[in-house]
C-alpha cells in the first residue's frame, strides 16, 4: 500500500510524479497543462466573480460523495447562487503524510468528474504535504472564478413583505449523513448526502423568472443560519412553517438521537431562494423541472422588517430561531 | 488567553464575530465588505492570470516574517514572475483549535500589511477550524488574480545558448532561517528569511528591458529545482559557477551542520531570471536599482540543449545537479 510521504511535497521528483500521474492525469486540460507557476486564462465576457472555500470534512469519504466532489460542488455552488456562470477552479491540496495514494486518486478522480459535469476547468493547483498528526488525511481549497451576465442583478434586488421562501429539496441531508458516518456516534443509517452541483438549476431559474430576489445554498450552519444571514443583511423578518418543512424522517430521527436541530444541519446540494410572491409558482415549477429540484417547496415567507427568523410550529405557536452559538457540528463541510 | 474553538468554524455567531473583528478589521475593503458568498470584481484590462498556493510553514512565526506575510508574498510573487500585475487575493484559513487569537491577529495584520504594500485587495475569504491535533496552528491558502499587459510575452520567449542566469540576491536564506528556528535542531543563528514582495522589481525590469526570457522565484526545492524546471521545460543545459554563487556564510554553515545543500534551500524574495547575453548588464542594473535587488549577480549561463543543470565547482570540475529526490526539507513554505 503506497502512501504519501513528506517528499511528495518538497518540489522535487516525487512531487512532479504525483502531479503528473494523478493531478494532470485526471484533471488535465489546456490551461492546467501550461505548467507555469501561474495560469493564463482565455478572455472572459461579463462581470468577474470569485469565491474561495477550504474543505476539511471528516470522514473524507461519505455516503453520496467524498471531499473531492464536495470541494468542487461547494465552490461552483457559491458562484452559482451569486448568479455567476462558473468557469475555472484552482485546487489547493494539503495532504497528510501517510494518506494512501489510492485514496488520493479516488478523490482527484472525483474532483475531475465533478468539474467536468459543472463545465469548469481546473486552471491551477498546488500540493503541500504536512507531517502525520498535523492534518486530516486531506484538506482541499478550491477557489472559483465565474462571470455574471449583464441581465442578472441579484445584488440590488429589494426583499419585501410577502416574498416567498423556497427550497429545492429536503433539509440537512448532508450534515446528517456525515454525522451518521462518524465512527464515534456508532449509528447505522441509510442517509445519503445531498452533495450536488447547483449551477444548472440556478441558470435555469434565473433565465426563466425575473422574480428571484436572493439565492443562497444553506451549507455550514444549515437553513436557519442561511436565513439569519438574509434577515440581517436585508433587514427582514422571515417566517417558516414547521409543518411544511421538507425534513426526511431519518434526518429528524438522527437529530433527535444526537440532540441536533436539523434546521442547523448543512445541505450541500440545495438552493434557497427568495422570490416575489407573484413569481413564486413559476420559480417552484422551474426548480421542479431540474432533476435535483424535484423536492422543491415553499417553506415560508417574508413577514416584516425585524431582522429575525421565526418558526410557526406544528402546534401553532411561534418560536424565534436563534443564530448558531455553541459548537454543534464539527467539520461537516 | 483566548483561543480558537471549533465553534469559530461553525458558521454561527462566533465565526461571524471572528470575521468581523479580525478579518474585516485588518483586511476590509470595498470588495471584501460586500459580504456575499462570492465577490463581484470591477472590470479588469489585460489577460487574466491566476495561481494558487497553500502555506503550511513550521514555525508560523520566523525571523523576517510569518505565515501571513509569506502567504501574500508567495502568491503575489507567482503572479509577478509570470509578468502579471497582481490585483486580488482570496484568503482561505484552516485554523487549529487552540490557536491563540492574538497570534491569529498578528498573522492577519501581517496579511493585510503585505497585501497593501503589494497593491492587492483581499477579495474573498473562508475560515475553517479543525480539531486540535489535526492542523499546524494555521494553514493559509492564497489564490491570486492578476493581469498581463499586451506588451509582455514571456511564454513564447526562446532560451538560447549564451543566455545569462541572473539572481536578485543571496540563495536559500528563507529555508535556512526556517530550519534554524525549528526547535528540534537547537541551533542559534542570526539568519533572517528573505521573504519579500517581488512585483515592483519584476514590473521594473520587464519595462526596462526586452531581453528577459524567463522569470521565476526559487521557492520550494531552491535554486537547483527552479533551474531544473527551466532546463526540462525549455530543453537547455544550464551551467552555474560555484565561485560566484551568492550564498551567505551562515547559510553555508547551517547547510554544513545539517547536511543540506543550500542550492536546494528555498528563497521567498528572490527573482531568478534568464536574459539574452547582450541585455544581461542592463537587466542586472535594473535589478540592482530595486531595494531588494542590491545583491543581484549573474551566476551562470545557458550552454547547450541537454535538459540538465551543471555546476562548475571551485576546483574547476563539473558536477551535475540532480533533481531533489529524498525529503530534505519539510514545510519551509
Amino acid at each position: 500500500m503506497k502512501t504519501i510521504t513528506l517528499a511528495h511535497g518538497n518540489g522535487g521528483e516525487l512531487m512532479q510524479e504525483l502531479i503528473k500521474d494523478i493531478i494532470y492525469y485526471y484533471c488535465g486540460n489546456d490551461i492546467l497543462l501550461q505548467q507555469d507557476d501561474a495560469a493564463y486564462l482565455p478572455e472572459v465576457e461579463g462581470e468577474l466573480v470569485t469565491t474561495t472555500d477550504s474543505f476539511v470534512v471528516d470522514p473524507i469519504f461519505f455516503p453520496g460523495g467524498d471531499i473531492g466532489k464536495l470541494a468542487v460542488c461547494g465552490t461552483v455552488n457559491d458562484l452559482a447562487v451569486n448568479g455567476a456562470h462558473p468557469l475555472y477552479l484552482t485546487l489547493g491540496l494539503i495532504l497528510e503524510e501517510g494518506l494512501e495514494i489510492d485514496k488520493l486518486k479516488r478523490i482527484i478522480k472525483s474532483v475531475a468528474e465533478t468539474a467536468r459535469k459543472a463545465g469548469v476547468k481546473i486552471a491551477a493547483g498546488d500540493t503541500k504535504v504536512v507531517p502525520q498528526g498535523k492534518g486530516g488525511g486531506i484538506y482541499i481549497n478550491t477557489t472559483g472564478l465565474g462571470v455574471v451576465g449583464p441581465d442578472i442583478n441579484l445584488q440590488d434586488a429589494k426583499i419585501e413583505t410577502g416574498d416567498k421562501i423556497i427550497i429545492s429539496g429536503s433539509i440537512g441531508d448532508h450534515g446528517a449523513a456525515i454525522l451518521a458516518s462518524r465512527e464515534e456516534f456508532e449509528v447505522s443509517s441509510a442517509l445519503t448526502s445531498d452533495c450536488a452541483l447547483l449551477n444548472n438549476l440556478t441558470a435555469q431559474i434565473l433565465s426563466s423568472s425575473g422574480g428571484i430576489k436572493f439565492l443562497t445554498d444553506p451549507t455550514r450552519g444549515g437553513l436557519a443560519t442561511a436565513l439569519h444571514e438574509i434577515a440581517q443583511q436585508k433587514q427582514v423578518t422571515i417566517n417558516l412553517e414547521e409543518e411544511i418543512l421538507p425534513i426526511k424522517k431519518e434526518v429528524q430521527g438522527l437529530g433527535g438521537i444526537l440532540g441536533i436541530d436539523p434546521l442547523y444541519l448543512a445541505s450541500e446540494g440545495r438552493v434557497l431562494c427568495v422570490a416575489a410572491a407573484e413569481e413564486a409558482e413559476a420559480v417552484v415549477n422551474a426548480m421542479k423541472d431540474s432533476p435535483i429540484g424535484t423536492g422543491t417547496a415553499v417553506i415560508g415567507e417574508v413577514t416584516g422588517d425585524k431582522s429575525r427568523v421565526c418558526l410557526t410550529t406544528n402546534l401553532g405557536g411561534t418560536r424565534i430561531l436563534r443564530p448558531l452559538q455553541k459548537q454543534l457540528l464539527p467539520r461537516l463541510c
